[in-house]
């Protein structure tokens, strides 16, 4: 076991993932490649859907946030094991559709639907839009009308948590982007005219305090805030809260430095403070949503490159270049976030070197990470990245017109293609003259 | 004139780029767009061209670094103004031949270049490497060899300047996965590896200090120490340099707070330099190379967006959301770049607030920017940004599943496509079952 326990060493010392052996993996579909193991995604959405319905009751929905890894593929395995999704733009909203995901378990999200969006949206009946602020509740509405509908809603309320992560990806405070702060009074006067609003039915709340949590803290906090306002709704408006998604945000183990978390005890612990706080402001207890992404896909997940070349510096660091970088990978340079790598050829090698992993892009910020333990590397070596599941091919670019990796899923140790590489002739179908 | 004189207002009081109503432009093509006036990146080759000739004489050559914006029309671009192109990848390389870009004014640069890489260069007949490192240099001899031919080659050195710019895009000093350093010996070990390899014409030298670089100095402390070189080479190796590559790094006007630079003049204050040097070691003149990128195209650009949403939290800030972000212009999140943006369809209002422009993803770090000046915008407001020409198409993503925009070219105030805009259909082409 190599952080997680699908990731592991054969007897040919090679790293396997979900038991396909990662050297062959990259000799049959090159590399870069991203590697995917589908038990581990079926295996948290279970983990999930079991805990929710235990600890909330039957009715109680995790939706997989599709924003962390995007493809038909991964839509037809949250379809198969019967979650929702959350999904954040007409793009999502088509490959869901093109997946056969059933749009009535889909959930839109975003600070800003575009109208067309909206009329897309509508046209695949899809089930809940997430509303983020006025602009949207007015367009929302208007298109309804027009089309002699009643749209179900949530709406996106901040409660004003700081979960102590970073800057980047921490939502739920009051100076957001998203939603509508409670403290300023703004949610009280959106909740007011969603009720007004006509052909809108306001289900309930929506509130996502941030991602890579480790604590439940800032989970209980947040719940309480967003009870006591539940609560205050229904003294103010006379109006019954029926849905409370409390989002996602649930950390991973990126690597053996990090805490690993028992997501299902995690569910546990913040039903029980939901419950309490329920009972606590006399409130009948709502149907909860939950909107994992990070954790259901990204500890299943790993990027298979090529070292290039090796460049010791003396006096500096030695630098280790792959055959990828940002643009498939560019986490490091937007967060600075760890990974755990290792020579996946020689995967039992002690990992007592400590150097840069380069991407393969003319910029310098082009790396996978510094200070990583490695074993030494050569060229042709195949370099495993692990725990890349999430926000890596979602947020691939094609910088320095490198095309994107496949995406190959691994199941019980075979393999196949979920994502073609992409081809040069990819990059230039919109190129015209 | 906003920030660049491309940039102006009608008596429609709508925003023109290179004489095109801004806001027509955005109801013909959609928003987001990006959109590029054509006579600003000829004008722009023509005076690298012609300063280039006339300070270091008429073999001297400009090279567009296409990394910065690439696409099939650009080479063309290139190729009819004359100058040479540097190509980091086979995606680029791939372009440009699709575009009828002459290969031997192709210079192949990257620290890591594949077996791959380098055959599909070689069967394009690619002029000139730009060899990074030993594993390169000996899989290059070894292809060469294998294939009958001599490749001309220059090799990039590391001069050790640190041009006091952000430190990921500062490629020049030592510590650099770019590269080989002169101060530890291992420049002049790959220069003699170079000399004796076969099937490899060493050419001469590469160098590149960084980018968005205001001042000569430090050009001509790297001129400096790049001559010296030049001159212990002939020493040590009794080899001729020929030819000198100082790579690109002028910087570029995003700001009405940043200086403009007179690139003519800034190449005629390095020319001097360069021959002075020459002189004072008693080397004869080589041919000089010039890798202007960001220089070439930046200030051609804008970026048209819709407003769709504009959230004032009392207390905090004002939200201005648009229907792009990050996966467009990922540069704020990766450098805290600044911009200038207005509102096109009223053009001439004074800038007054001080916003942040949010892009549409759902992360908190999609920003265009923070404390930016703007006049107020509302739900349907055409924003633009300016100076986006280089390195956002190019390291654009599909983050979100978002379609990445069209490129429009502006020529004499008429328009056309010169990249399509993504479908959601490209997003999917790829995903199989």
């Amino acid at each position: 076991m190599i952080v997680h326990s699908h990731f592991d060493i054969n007897d040919r010392d090679h790293l396997t993932i979900g038991g396909a052996d990662a050297v062959d993996l990259a000799n049959t579909y090159g590399t870069p490649a991203y590697i995917l193991d589908e038990n581990v995604i079926r295996e948290n959405c279970r983990i999930y859907k079991k805990a929710a319905a235990e600890s909330f009751g039957a009715d109680a929905l995790p939706l997989y946030a599709s924003k962390a890894l995007c493809f038909t593929a991964i839509y037809r395995i949250a379809a198969e094991e019967g979650l929702g999704v959350d999904c954040v733009s007409g793009g999502e909203l088509y490959t869901a559709k093109k997946a056969g995901f059933p749009a009535e378990r889909i959930y839109f999200h975003g600070n800003n639907k575009t109208d067309l969006d909206i009329a897309d949206a509508m046209d695949m009946g899809v089930g809940t839009f997430v509303v983020d602020n006025f602009d949207e509740l007015s367009a929302l509405s208007a298109e309804a009308v027009r089309r002699g509908i009643t749209q179900r809603i949530l709406l996106r309320i901040t409660p004003g948590i700081d979960p102590h992560t970073h800057r980047a990806i921490m939502t739920g405070n009051v100076d957001s982007k998203f939603g509508s702060a409670i403290v300023t009074g703004q949610a009280m006067e959106i909740v007011k005219a969603a009720i007004a609003a006509e052909g809108i039915d306001l289900a309930g709340l929506h509130c996502h305090i941030g991602s890579q949590i480790f604590d439940i803290e800032p989970f209980s906090d947040a719940a309480d805030i967003m009870v006591r306002f539940i609560a205050d709704i229904r003294r103010a408006c006379n109006y019954e809260i029926r849905e409370f998604n409390l989002g996602g945000g649930l950390g991973v183990r990126y690597t053996e430095y990090d805490r690993e978390i028992d997501y299902a005890a995690a569910i546990r612990d913040i039903a029980a403070v939901v419950t309490g706080y329920c009972k606590e402001h006399n409130i009948p207890m709502p149907r909860v949503i939950l909107e994992p992404g990070r954790s259901l896909v990204a500890a299943a997940g790993a990027t298979l490159y090529t070292v290039g070349s090796v460049k010791e510096i003396p006096g500096f660091r030695k630098y280790v270049s792959v055959d990828g970088g940002m643009p498939d990978n560019p986490r490091y340079a937007l967060y600075q976030s760890r990974y755990t790598a290792l020579i996946a050829n020689r995967a039992s090698a002690p990992r007592t070197e400590k150097v840069t992993i380069a991407g393969r892009c003319c910029e310098s910020g082009d790396l996978i990470g510094e200070d990583m333990e490695l074993s030494s590397a050569k060229r042709g070596d195949i370099l495993a990245v692990l725990v890349t599941g999430a926000y890596n091919y979602s947020m691939a670019s094609n910088y320095n017109r490198l095309p994107r990796p496949p995406v190959i899923m691994v199941k019980d140790g075979e393999a196949r293609i979920a994502v073609r590489r992409e081809s040069y002739e990819d990059l230039t179908r919109n190129d015209l003259m």
